[in-house]
């Protein structure tokens, strides 16, 4: 048996049971009923997720950051070089990166895993190497992986999630490094909505009106070339994702059957949730939206996801920065379950 | 000289300077420009309110939850009995209130201020009594606060702000506790922005149709029968006004002489603004808006003061918890200035 069937086997649904509790407890605790917005239901997810009412405090936090670079970037799709995807590696290897900032806010441990950059990278504190490849193929003249390719950076994302969990980390997130990642990311999230390309393809890192036509147009023809389908969600994930994208949708497998929440960043992690749920479909029990992304195609996965995003501040980075500032909304949702007082409990009389 | 025209005097417009220089610092961050939507809005605000860029990091932070019973509750505007705010204020104190969970999260410090709670409340850590009456008069029958007490209640809010200043808090955060506070809130709001009563006026903690009209009409009565006028902004508060609005207006001068932010909770710290900024406009310069609210007086008061919220979770419980939740945005704004590698200093390619 595959690591990859492995893994989906392993995956069992959040629990009903501690859901149930959870439901009933929000509705004991001295606040109005709801008042909590979607934080009440994030606590009760995290109930169902870790089996038990009230969740332990999701921490330690861990944020594995996928970094490789794309073919496609041949194309004319990004406006960044393709060197700048190893000078950021380098950059948040060093500490200087927003997702950096932002995990030093939260208190989350960043890993770096160099899963297809095009680069060789030298050994640091927090950088795990387990290149698959120099980058993907150009998608618009072929996969941009082989079938052996995906199969590797599926299995790092799987062993990666398992030795994060196994350090004791409670809570993951996952984020992302490498120049052109959101073109293979509209290329999935159109691939697996069935969306027209247009609707759900965004500027990136800020690109004008002609290269996002550009950017849709060799999208469609790498969709098109590589007859992507959903049916087969890791060929798909083959023709038109990267290995960021492969390395997350073990990662996220791996997490679900391990029962461990995984907070999602924006538009790349949310088209790699979209083949893993496509792969195993109760996985999405685990996951959390972290943020809704400027980008249209995030909005668009998110909705197919049916998850509510948590931080909403326009963000379009990356680099798991909009997942590490969800981590207190996360985290305050388990203490309302853990921590608020009940109406009995604190002799505070319930409405009338 | 008062207390109040002294702070109201002491008050200068945030540093230009500093501004200026943030937002030069923020182009040269290694991050798409504008990816960072509000948040770099805020660090280059942090830097004008500090008067130096990079900013210092806001910490350590104090929430004050200044706590008042209302008259008006006699006139049936609540879901809850007005002794639930004494019982809360215990809950807050005991710790297991929704504001102490997501203080715990974020790292701050909870001060209740009891300012005019009907009741009596034992010493406790964390409590300043600093009561000007046991709650305020019923707004449809006269003023709620007669001159004395709100002179009395905008000067304890200074007094509170000069203290957890002293303290060497640099972040500061406004909550409040009191049945009835939403119908005062909704009175000053719609004075204040010359919106109709209706348009301002919501749930609270989630009254139906028929009492939501009646809520409507109580206000329109005190507000007519106390001829409340923008016009002189300490009358309007004394008249449809509660402590814990006196108490924050005194507290956000204060705090802007002291050139200290403060993120504003939900429609009652809202409310509460727009009186503070119609006695001293630049004074919004040191404001933080912590939330949306779901209550509808609270974005109309946001929209009139310029301020855009940082966290949109529906939230609509007060106490300061929705203020609480925004500290880490805060802070990873400032963070972004003060921890963010410059593209030369990193080595990275800026866009071609």
């Amino acid at each position: 048996m595959s690591l990859l069937t492995e893994t989906v086997a392993a995956i069992m649904p959040a629990s009903a049971d501690a859901m149930a509790a959870a439901e009933e407890r929000q509705s004991m605790l001295t606040k109005p009923r709801g008042s909590m917005g979607p934080l009440e239901d994030v606590g009760t997810r995290l109930c169902g997720m870790y089996g038990e009412c009230p969740p332990p405090l999701p921490e330690p936090v861990a944020i594995a950051v996928f970094a490789g670079d794309h073919g496609v970037c041949a194309q004319g799709v990004s406006l960044y070089p393709q060197e700048v995807t190893l000078q950021m590696v380098g950059n948040i290897l060093a500490g200087g990166a927003v997702v950096n900032a932002f995990s030093r806010q939260v208190g989350a441990e960043v890993t770096v895993v160099d899963i297809g950059v095009a680069g060789e990278l030298e050994a640091a504190p927090g950088l795990l190497v387990r290149k698959v490849a120099a980058g993907t193929a150009d998608m618009t003249t072929g996969p941009a992986m082989t079938a052996a390719q995906v199969q590797a950076a599926v299995e790092v994302g799987i062993d990666v999630a398992r030795e994060v969990i196994a350090q004791g980390n409670r809570l993951l997130a996952i984020g992302d490094m490498g120049i052109g990642n959101t073109t293979a990311s509209a290329a999935l999230i159109s691939v697996f909505t069935g969306l027209d390309v247009a609707d759900v393809t965004g500027r990136g890192t800020g690109i004008d009106n002609a290269m996002l036509e550009r950017k849709v147009s060799v999208i469609e023809k790498a969709i098109k070339i590589n007859a992507a389908s959903p049916k087969d969600p890791i060929a798909a994930l083959a023709a038109v994702g990267g290995f960021e994208h492969a390395g997350m949708v073990g990662f996220l497998l791996a997490a679900a059957a391990l029962r461990t929440p995984v907070i999602l960043d924006g538009v790349i992690a949310c088209s790699a949730a979209l083949v893993a749920r496509a792969v195993a479909p109760q996985a999405a029990d685990y996951w959390v939206a972290g943020h809704r992304s400027a980008e249209p195609g995030a909005k668009v996965a998110l909705a197919h996801l049916d998850l509510v995003p948590l931080v909403d501040l326009e963000l379009r980075l990356g680099e798991g920065s909009g997942a590490a500032l969800a981590v207190p909304f996360v985290q305050a949702s388990a203490r309302l379950l853990r921590e608020v007082a009940t109406f009995d409990s604190a002799g505070v009389t319930d409405k009338e």
